[in-house]
């Protein structure tokens, strides 16, 4: 706080002259665990006083739960296929009033450049969005991406301020390899918060991975594999996503246990807006908490002060004189149905969005990102012999398999089969012409193509289809709406989400981002693709090498378990 | 941590290869708050696993209580009238590993340069020492001190790492009338921990001032102060010194109302080597916790972590992968008996201390402080009428009182009485000729003397006795000796505490400086000084204007409760 700002806080507290009073509350209290009835006193963005107050601007809370805004301590913006302003507005409805946010998606696409955009994009947003700086860009380097994020990047974004640590650290293997472009990462942020990804991790290598730095995890799936980290010194981020949300089981045995919840915080990684508008946000967690035994107030705390503490927000997490008066009214402390927000001392009212920006300055290429070499129907040929090596897809899972699958063929080259479509992934950051195609079994497309420019980690287009026209055309689609989902039909486009920021957001209005989805997985249905998952999820990770057990980057087949290419590009020529 | 070092721990850490290995201990776990049976891997200074380890150098704790080293939240390390290394000694066979150290008392005699000679003097000691910039130097206008600390001092000791947070904020009223000077240095520390100093403070006042920044307080007697500041997000530190030590009640009562203990922690503020010697230190808090009905682990969590994450220590107060290898040993978690002692990897000994250095750079009279204008007997003349005003002792407490006493004058100069002293304020840092004097009742002293250079806060010399020429022989004493205690009885010095380090400290053995306080305390019983309170100890609280009711600083008799001097110099001189 400057002197002025802090002369008016004292100035206010002292006579208790308000701007807001908020009467009549149940008001939890993160530093004792009690909930008090109370009234709570505001001056502008402040809180000057929690008991009893009147002013000339009072709300009456009706005895209703009052508590900090609640933290979702890792997401990744991006995934929600929306601005941070949309974003903002879908999540502060559910009580979510500050986020920590990885933008690691568009920084595989922008870089230091994307992630300063997201920041720019953020600012004067009413959620309050802290980022933390992607580690791993590249993801892999089994891959082409569109940025790299040095050291010497990273060291750039924390002078401005843009970051404030540094994001999951997927690849522990350069951490156990010690290599030296991690190292360098990790000692940049000493000191500072490091988040970790490591899913089974354990004993040693759980040893080595902390002592290096990473202070969290997210990726956890048993009691003995979150008692062990949490043991090890790692705060515990309970997850609730779209795709990862089994965490019933560990919640009652915390509370089982009466094991210590201080070190523990709740996030949603990835969470689709159609889920968090149906289902809610950090409040769906606090609310399964509960319910797993987990008492109301430990479970706001976990909501709240857990993440503000851990990640250095230290105006957030406490219903307390100085603290921001940014917090949540909740009707009850089970269904956590929020009632009101309060943002910087205001009710909070879905604000009438100005357009977003239609350039951010630093990129001019901003809605502009999808830049591939020029392709005709022939490009998306696949050269094989009549066995050819196939990537099949597993219900219910992102994991997938490696198939041999007997195939027509005339001249090496791969002839349609009904059971079978073409992947291809086309490099599209700078048009540097790397491209390829395998097969997958299990997506069911007939009579057209799905194509997307969010592939994971790198964001190339991924391309689904079984016939290369299509494929053509849907990749064309992209091309000209700036990137997105586009599914193509007999030749005609059936559906098309446009995602021009980057390739991956719009700043098109929410409902017409979900109305545009219902009409992709209609025309993906209507193709034949299996129903039980999400085939635009499904095609989106078909890119991301890191997942076993084969996957297609832009530069070939690569086998996940044994880390090696089955080919490179359009598949094996004949001699 | 630097790349090197970072790639050493995780391969030992990885492999399991340790410098050290303690084996069979019962390890306190803060994160999960379990005791757990097993062996701690340490390789250098760093822990790199807790689970079955062995090595080439192993250590047996045969089941005791290995702890994460305890940490004193609030200590002034001058007033144990030592360095910090023979300080570092003394607390640390009681497991104290670390200190948050407000260095005041050396701020009002060197200013900024003493606080970088208090870095200076902690560096290399195996106690970590952190230290607080003190907020309120000069403590008051009502007295010279020897320096002044503005906010751009401030500033540079942050840049320079010297400070980490602001020392305890004792002017209230500055920030309650949002002085410009005070809001400059709390605007400074904004977003670094402020420590508070707020004695009964409550309701709006109490509101403002945490607001306005102090987050920790270590002044509340009552269990109601107590929970009014825990509820108003102040991490309470719970003091056992040698003058404050009654949060029994309070302890008892947190331990009832099972109150959340994660934002406690443990301080000594001030105590006596002797008693630290005699009845331990952060230890003994943990003992008195625990007798209060404190679970053990709770009580060893306030005496380590809690205090490690409130200031910052990121590497300390926990017994994990990553965490600094400096731990305790404990017999039991009941009397918290210390077996042995870990520093950064190693079993801690008391080093052979070579002497501290004989002089710090910046600082030419870093032994050589005691500079007052030439002194007389005259000069302690009291220029009075019958009815003279009269400082009157109480015994057990600090507080005294204001009292007229009928006296003998000739020419209304004062003449012996035998139930008075006098007493005399003598500015002793630039030699400018400020002083006063004044009587004060219930001292007790007859046919001599006792002077020092440590009067809080500004820290002139205080002398008191019954003849002017002892009281002079007294003074001049300390000048010869750069400084301390001295008793001078029928014109021979009796005793001598010689503190030439700023007049306030001692790099002499411990053990001398504890026979010379008994040589001290003798001398003053032998003239009659009151058994029950400690008369140093009341000696140099005699010149500090903020207790009630009556002082004597430098530039006359000031009362507290009416804040305003009733006279100046050596009394009123008759019209």
């Amino acid at each position: 706080m400057n002197e002025d700002r802090l002369s008016h806080i004292i100035k206010a507290a002292l006579s208790g002259d308000s701007t807001l009073v908020v009467k009549n509350a149940n008001v939890v209290n993160v530093f004792t665990k009690e909930i008090m009835h109370a009234d709570v006193a505001v001056y502008d963005d402040t809180i000057i006083g929690v008991g009893s107050f009147s002013g000339k601007n009072e709300y009456d809370a009706h005895g209703a739960y009052l508590c900090p805004g609640f933290i979702d301590a890792h997401v990744h913006i991006e995934s929600s296929m929306v601005t941070p302003a949309s974003f903002s507005d879908i999540v502060l409805e559910h009580g979510t009033c500050a986020v920590i946010a990885d933008p690691h998606e568009i920084a595989n696409v922008f870089g230091a450049a994307g992630v300063r955009a997201m920041r720019s994009l953020s600012d004067g947003v009413p959620l309050d969005v802290r980022f933390m700086t992607p580690s791993c860009v590249p993801a892999t380097k089994l891959e082409t991406s569109g940025a790299s994020l040095s050291a010497e990047d990273m060291a750039q974004l924390i002078a401005q301020g843009v970051t404030a640590g540094l994001g999951e650290v997927m690849d522990f293997g350069a951490v156990a390899r010690c290599e030296p472009d991690m190292l360098k990462k990790l000692s940049l942020f000493d000191g500072k918060i490091v988040d970790g990804h490591a899913p089974m991790m354990s004993g040693l290598m759980l040893n080595a991975y902390r002592a290096a730095g990473p202070a969290t995890d997210h990726e956890f799936s048993t009691f003995g594999e979150f008692i062990e980290k949490l043991r090890a010194g790692m705060y515990m981020l309970l997850r609730v996503g779209s795709a990862a949300n089994d965490i019933g089981a560990i919640l009652t045995r915390i509370a089982r246990d009466k094991l210590p919840t201080d070190r523990l915080m709740f996030c949603t990684d990835d969470k689709h807006i159609e889920h968090i508008m149906r289902e809610g946000h950090i409040n769906a967690i606090a609310r399964l908490a509960v319910k797993c035994g987990i008492s109301p107030v430990d479970a706001v705390c976990m909501a709240s002060c857990n993440a503000a503490r851990a990640y250095g927000i230290n105006d957030m997490g406490a219903i307390a004189p100085g603290y921001r008066a940014t917090m949540v009214l909740f009707d009850d402390l089970e269904e956590f149905s929020v009632r009101d927000v309060f943002v910087s001392g205001k009710p909070y009212k879905r604000p009438a969005h100005a357009a977003a920006p239609r350039c951010f300055a630093e990129i001019p290429q901003f809605y502009d990102s999808v830049r591939y070499a020029p392709l005709t129907a022939e490009s998306f040929s696949l050269f094989t012999d009549e066995y050819a090596d196939v990537i099949k897809l597993k219900d219910g899972t992102l994991v997938t398999e490696l198939v041999k699958r007997r195939v027509n063929t005339e001249n090496g080259v791969y002839m349609p089969t009904a059971r079978l479509n073409k992947l291809a992934v086309i490099e599209r950051h700078r048009a540097t012409g790397s491209m390829s195609v395998a097969l997958v079994e299990g997506f069911g497309l007939a009579g057209g193509a799905i194509a997307s420019s969010v592939g994971h980690d790198s964001h190339n287009i991924i391309v689904v289809g079984d016939n290369d026209s299509d494929m053509l055309a849907a990749v064309d689609a992209l091309k000209t709406c700036g990137g997105g989902y586009c599914a193509v039909r007999g030749g005609k486009t059936a559906a098309i989400l446009a995602l021009p920021i980057a390739g991956l957001m719009t700043d098109a209005p929410i409902s017409q981002v979900i109305q545009r989805q219902h009409e992709l997985l209609n025309a993906a249905k209507l193709m034949g693709a299996y129903g039980a998952s999400d085939p635009l999820i499904t095609l989106s990770f078909l890119a991301l090498p890191v997942i076993p057990r084969v996957r297609l980057t832009d530069i070939g087949l690569f086998d996940a378990a044994e880390q090696r290419f089955i080919y490179v590009g359009n598949g094996r020529k004949k001699q």
